[in-house]
């Protein structure tokens, strides 16, 4: 055995018992009355970087919560990796529904529960470790490494862009690794290649004054919930393809490769739809679920209201109607200018005696998509490979990541995932949950994988 | 003058003081708590019938509120006359907005204030003390008359359908004046001869059992949104005219007579606009404004559902979408046949992945329409050009008053709208009024109109 994977061993009990300290700190981003905490839980970070023997580990500031940085430059010649991962976690509420206190972490069944076990402090952790597992064993590291742990990612990061921008030199590398990510299956790797963008509209159609009596003024004018199913039912045909002028203009289509990578992770049709309650699955021809879901656009309408919700009759034209649309994006399409398109579809598309305009609503993102071939992915493609025996999906998220679209966007570099979250261990939810297993699995991924990158 | 116009003018001080005591009464029929108050006013009405010489006055059970008649058939080989009209009233919430407290009268520039003044007890006393004024001067009356005034028609007469058939004997006659009608203006009578009838539908669309992450599945599965959107776009084509297979299969097409009445009610389109605060008017090619609202059937959405309605983003397909419909029927439609055609329409139109079902709901009633050139018209026609010195014009109305389909269908016979209610005396809102004059006018007419009937 290595020396550095005795070492991982020998120390695991230390580790869990880390593990379950920094878990203790109920580091909530979303609360102002956690501020303290995320301040304890980047100092407790920063402590256990510079013990790892990570070098100039600073606090920095962003206006917001803080971000830890780090870093180890002294593989000449070598690449450098930025690691990235997030201290702060959701709140616990609905509090009653957790079977054991969220910021008491209790260890059972080869399970942490704990507020942020999973997403992220037992996956952020791991490189850290791994990280003092080589220098201690060994002295060096394979490749040059940078650190940025941050605090503000579980509401969506709002000081990070001018974080990035500020410290670029801090942050220069060759390839990022986010340890915000997850596998799979406990059986099963993956890599995760792909996340849509998103912008968010609301669409307001107006027309009388006040709502009016429908037996009096139906059909002599214009019913706002007419115009607005009108508008919202010409943005898709009947395969539910978006109809949309230049909607699709930007869109960089799927290769041939990419298909056959996303169509070999198995889909069973009939368990989705019995899990989803549906008698049949819809979307754009030509594509299948995954395809669908994962690497094409969308525009789906959220939510829709105007006029009468009560029991009964009310005979009324209201004088407005609503509907929230977010559309998801793909590469290379920018939330400014579906923005832009689907304005131009409701100027042309409204009908006579009502008017229509759109606002756009605050969920902004970027799509980021990375090639399945990108040396990155070879390495990390190696590394899984090695560790579970068979070889990972390449996967793609139908949900937004912007730190990724981020880290290309300014700096240049593209971003692997390479965390072992699973898909069940209630991220977000009560009761949430990180396998030990996982754990030791990321520890030895990680230091597999800066060795592997050491030919990056 | 005539002596029975004496008698009216020598009696207005009483009459005014009579019409005072009735409307203290508060007989709100929605509210059980005026249950008591709804039986007051019968024993008032019937006690007020009796003194006026009116026979065989009775307050009947309808199971509801009740219905006092009477009669006078003793004009051999005259026409007989039923005069309808309610003397149950609206709430008068929100109070806080009534000026004088609603169930106190109080006569102020030429109007008298109080709940009901207008509709519709002030109207509905009128032919009882015309009737009076009548008898008491020349000992008989030109025509037989039945009275059947109910207590249950702000809350839409629901054991009235039952009764009718029940005492169809009470109530035969030649043909119904309604004294539950208003007038054009002040200086402008008219003849209301059509009522559209009406129904009422919920849709509701439903997709996967809960709701869903829209960028986890959106474009992948069918949102109910957009079904939604859809089925309601297809009711419609772009000018307005409703798509509805069989829609339009019952409608008897207007006349030109018909038409030629219509649009001699002069009609100021700037000024229409201007009252609801549009740019322009909107309807069904081929049709004016009043045509629409007053002749064509109409398919309104009134409400509309689903989804978030919240300030900002959630990225949520919802499990469900909802919308509210009322239908306006004109003749010969019945509400039956057009919740069928639409209800096969949502069928024929379900977008695949999604499923969607249409609930009849509680409003229900069959359109009228009066032919203008009835023997009942042309009287009314003389009475009002001899009171008012202008042509009265031919109106509709868009709204629905199933009283008058329902005596042509149990009774066989046709309902002259005979009431002095104006638009503006806030029926149903704070502060209703009646004018005097009106009042006046009122007993005027009905006096001529039963001597004019004579030789119906």
């Amino acid at each position: 055995m290595h020396d550095w994977l005795a070492y991982i061993q020998d120390h695991n009990q230390q580790y869990l018992d880390e593990l379950v300290a920094f878990l203790r700190i109920p580091s909530v981003s979303s609360l102002s009355d956690h501020e303290a905490d995320i301040r304890t839980a980047a100092h407790w970070v920063a402590e256990r970087m510079r013990s790892a023997g990570i070098d100039g580990v600073e606090i920095l500031p962003t206006g917001g919560h803080p971000v830890v940085v780090g870093e180890w430059l002294h593989a000449e010649d070598r690449p450098t990796i930025l690691i990235y991962g997030h201290f702060d976690t959701q709140p616990a509420d609905p509090a009653e529904e957790w079977v054991r206190p969220p910021f008491e972490p209790v260890i059972e069944d080869g399970r942490i529960f704990a507020r942020g076990a999973s997403d992220d402090k037992g996956n952020m952790l791991i490189p850290i470790l791994a990280v003092e597992a080589l220098l201690s064993t060994e002295g060096t590291l394979p490749v040059n490494v940078r650190f940025m742990f941050e605090g503000q990612e579980e509401i969506g990061s709002p000081q990070i862009p001018e974080f990035i921008d500020r410290y670029k030199d801090h942050l220069a590398c060759d390839l990022v690794l986010s340890a915000d990510g997850l596998q799979w299956r406990e059986d099963q790797p993956a890599l995760f290649v792909g996340f849509k963008g998103i912008c968010a509209m609301q669409v307001d159609v107006s027309g009388p004054a006040t709502d009016l009596h429908s037996g009096i003024f139906g059909g002599a004018v214009q019913n706002p919930l007419h115009a607005l199913s009108h508008l919202l039912d010409t943005m898709h045909d009947a395969a539910g393809r978006i109809t949309v002028d230049g909607f699709y203009d930007s869109v960089v289509p799927i290769t041939d490769n990419e298909r056959r990578l996303i169509n070999q992770v198995p889909f069973d049709e009939q368990a989705y739809k019995d899990q989803l309650g549906l008698s049949e699955v819809f979307g754009e021809a030509g594509y299948t679920t995954y395809e669908r879901a994962w690497a094409r656009p969308t525009l789906e309408i959220n939510g829709i209201w105007g006029g009468f919700q009560g029991e009964g009759v009310k005979a009324v034209i209201p004088s407005a109607a609503h509907a929230k649309i977010t559309c998801r994006l793909v590469a290379d399409q920018s939330p400014e200018e579906i923005i832009s398109a689907v304005t131009r579809h409701v100027d042309a598309h409204s009908p006579e005696g009502a008017s229509a305009r759109v606002i756009p609503l605050s969920s902004h993102a970027h799509p980021y998509l990375m090639p399945a071939d990108h040396p990155g992915n070879k390495a990390a493609h190696e590394v899984l490979k090695d560790e579970y025996g068979v070889e990972p999906y390449y996967v793609r998220l139908g949900g937004s990541l912007p730190i990724c679209s981020l880290f290309l966007d300014k700096l240049g570099v593209h971003t692997v995932m390479f965390g072992f979250c699973l898909e069940d261990e209630c991220i977000h939810a009560p009761n949430e949950y990180f396998r030990l297993a996982s754990f030791e699995r990321g520890l030895r991924c990680y230091g597999k994988m800066l060795k592997r990158l050491a030919e990056y």
